[in-house]
Parts: C-alpha cells; structure tokens; sequence
C-alpha cells in the first residue's frame, strides 16, 4: 500500500481535483493582518488551507520559506502539517538528493520526522542517491525531470530530461512510487516525458506565475486513465486577493480539458 | 571580499591543512557516552571539533544529519556551528538548487540563518537556480559537478560533468566566488576538471570510507598555486578511535603530496 497514491486518487475520485496547492509563504507578501500576528507563517497557511481544502487534490510545501526562518520556521511547517486534514496528501518540495547514507538521513527527515506522503527529490547524483527515499514503499517521490525555469536550458534540454525520464521510468518499474516533475513551460515536452512514462503520476508547475499554456498541458500529461498528473500553483493561489475562487477556478479549468 | 575566501585562504598559510571534517553525525555510530547525553548530537560534535580544530582547513556540517532530528537536530546544528572557531570556515553541505525565488530562501536559510561561510549546491536546474546563492558576495558555493558515488555513471559520466565543470568556470568568472565538488574515486577525472576549472576551489569528497586515491587526486587537484583545493573525509575522521590523529595523519598525508 502507498499512502500518497491510495490519496491522491481518492481526492481526484471523490472532488474532481488536480490542482496542488504550492504553501511558499514569502513574509513579504503576506497580507497585513498576518504579518502582524505572533505565528505569521502558521496564521496565513491556515487561512490558504481553510480557503481552499474543497479544491485541493494535494499541498505542497516548499522547504526553502521555512528553513529561511530557522527553528521558528520549522515549527510552523511542523504545525501546518498538522493543520492539514488527514485525507490530503501533502509532497514536501525538498529536492533533495545525496550519497547514499545522506539520502537516507533525508529521507528520515521528510517521511518520518515531517511526516510527508511525498518528496521532490534532485536527479544529478543517480539512483543509489534517490534509493533510500524510494525504499519507503508507503511514500511517493516525485524527481526532477524537466523544471519550468529558463536555467533547465544549461543541461536539461535538449537530451538530458528524457535520459532522467527513463531512468525514472526505471525507477518506477522497479519500486512502483515514483514519478516525475515536468514544467509547464513547454506542453510538447510533457507529452515527450509522457510517453516515456506512460503511467506514474507527473507533478507540473509552471502554470500562473511562471506562465506555462494550461490547454496544451492537461491534454499532454494525462495517463490513459486520464489521471497520473496534478497541476501545482504556488502564487498565483496563495496571494490572489480571493484564493478559493482562484484554487476553484483552477480546479474548474483544468476539469473542462480532462 | 570573500569570507570564505579569506578564511580557508588564511588557514592554509598558517596551519598548512587542506583537510575538510565533515560533521554528520549519525547517533547510531556515537560514542556510547555522547548516546546517553541529554544533547548527543552537540556533545559529540564538541568532542569532534576539540580533537581535530589543529588539523581543520574547515568543517563541513552536512544538513541532513541534523534535519533528521527536527528542531532538536537544528538546534544542535546552531549551537556546533556557534562553537566553532571563528577563524575556521565552514562549509554547509545542502546541496540545495530550486527556482530564482526559492533559491533566494535557501540562500537566506544557509547564509544569513546559519551564517554559513560557504555552500553546497545541486546544478540540475540551471543557472538561474544558483545565481541567487552567488549574489552573495561574501560567500562561496561549491556546485555539483562529478560526485563520488556509484551513481555518478548514471546522468554526470561520460559528458554531463565536463558541460556542468564549464558552467561553474563560466560563473567563477563572472562571480569570482564559486568553485566544483569533485569525488576523488576518479583522480583522472578531477585532472580534467581541473583543466577546465583552473583556478576555483574543488571541495573533494571520496577519500576515506569511499576509497578513493589520496595520492594521484591531490596531484590532480591543485592550482598553479599549488592550493585552491580541500580534501573531505567525514566518517573516516569522526568514527575514528582517535578523532584527532586520524584528522591530523591525513593532514600529512596530503602535506607530503602537494
């Protein structure tokens, strides 16, 4: 049994969801009400996760806007965990990837200590670096195949991504609980990635803020269940003036293409 | 100026060592009287930095050893980096990359948090995913580039880690403050790294527990100045019976070499 996918797939059977909901608090950016409160990181998450929970298929912390604040900021992921409800599975955005006795001290971390169903991991140093986290048989690990930022350019295009896609593909045949993470940024790509990987769940951001073409991705990242594929928005969620009409309207999108 | 820099530069001259001391302490593997006390990992770490500061070119905590704790790993983590002297630089090995925008937090995380003199870092998502760590100027960032462990042959060998040593060449020029991780299990490797890299610091992880030749990689490794290099050994110091010869043979080791 793993526990991100069994889920996930009955959050998108049961609400007809594909969108996750990336939970990067920049202080900055957080309305005024919440900058001013004692736990500005924990206030805002819970008013993101209560705003919109309805459209969530998944949450997706990224490590980085807690470490940023120390031990203050991990105490407010450990307490956003918690605030998640139990049925939604949360990846926890670390890209992480080291040799072998570190990965496993990662992967402690995410899926023991944090208590994660998913991870973002980092490909570059191969698979006896991603073996410790793929190991845990009830977690999900989504690695970097193809990012949505212009540096993927330097070494991901044009041959590398597809060479890590096999090995995922690999990966996946062996251990049944990893899949890829594919920007948005370029639509044929994905469907270049999905046909490498016909059947593990792709994690796709790059819509909204980073500006990938919504159409063309839903159409390119479905598997032949027409699933296998959730669609992260980060800002364009978390600071919209109303973010469950923007989670919803998402959500709503990305439906009228499956 | 660079802190880093000055430091390592500093310590060069005057203690004659070019050895790195990983601290990743694995609770597992402890010295039964630090198991037992109320902060094991802090304890062990003092004994660790006690023994060997004579020897240390720098330290270099690697993250995942004290995330696996949760804010009790963290906050052993602040209070080791605290005791270390402040004349001895310090690495810390995260090997982070994400996006501009969150790389700009893990930027803020392990300089500005930590107060880390120097970084690792993860180059599979491009320039733009590192350029926020090298906008300060003040720090040093050690970039991915052939790494020490079987998985090396995956994605970086036999051409990727060439493309990738070119790019940090690119950046040391621009920057002046980056410089490659290269794993000593292929002396003849880190030759062609150095051929492309000529002048950067290469952080060398492989020697030791992961076997690599101390003898052809030290040759191999060096810049015109005969410097700009440092060879890591974490478990082969930190386990051993005497932490403090262990570290202090493998200075010489090196010294009769360069």
């Amino acid at each position: 049994m793993n526990k991100f996918l069994d889920k996930i797939n009955a959050r998108i059977a049961a609400k007809k969801t594909f969108v996750c909901i990336g939970l990067d608090p920049d202080l900055d950016r957080l309305p005024k009400q919440y900058r001013a409160d004692a736990e500005p990181i924990l206030g805002f998450n819970q008013y993101i996760i209560d705003a919109t929970k309805d459209s969530a298929a998944c949450y997706k912390p990224n490590l980085a806007f807690y470490e940023m604040h120390g031990l203050r900021g991990l105490k407010a992921l450990t307490a956003t965990l918690k605030y998640i409800p139990a049925e939604i599975p949360v990846i926890l955005d670390a890209k992480r990837g080291d040799i072998g006795s570190t990965s496993r001290a990662y992967a402690k971390a995410v899926f023991e200590e944090f208590g994660a169903d998913a991870v973002t991991l980092a490909p570059y140093m191969g698979g006896d670096s991603l073996a410790p986290f793929l190991e845990y048989q009830e977690n999900y690990s989504f690695i970097l195949c193809l990012t949505s930022n212009a540096g993927a350019r330097d070494f991901q295009k044009p041959k590398l991504y597809k060479k890590v896609a096999a090995k995922i593909q690999e990966w996946h045949s062996r251990y049944g609980n990893c899949g890829a993470v594919a920007g948005a940024t370029h639509p044929e790509d994905i469907a270049s990635i999905r046909e490498i990987i016909p059947e593990a769940f792709l994690l796709i951001p790059g819509v909204g803020a980073q500006g990938g073409d919504l159409e063309h991705t839903v159409r390119a990242a479905g598997n032949k269940n027409h699933s296998g594929f959730i669609i992260n928005s980060s800002r364009g969620i978390i600071y919209a003036d109303d973010p469950a009409a923007a989670a919803a309207k998402l959500q709503q999108e990305i439906n009228k293409l499956v």
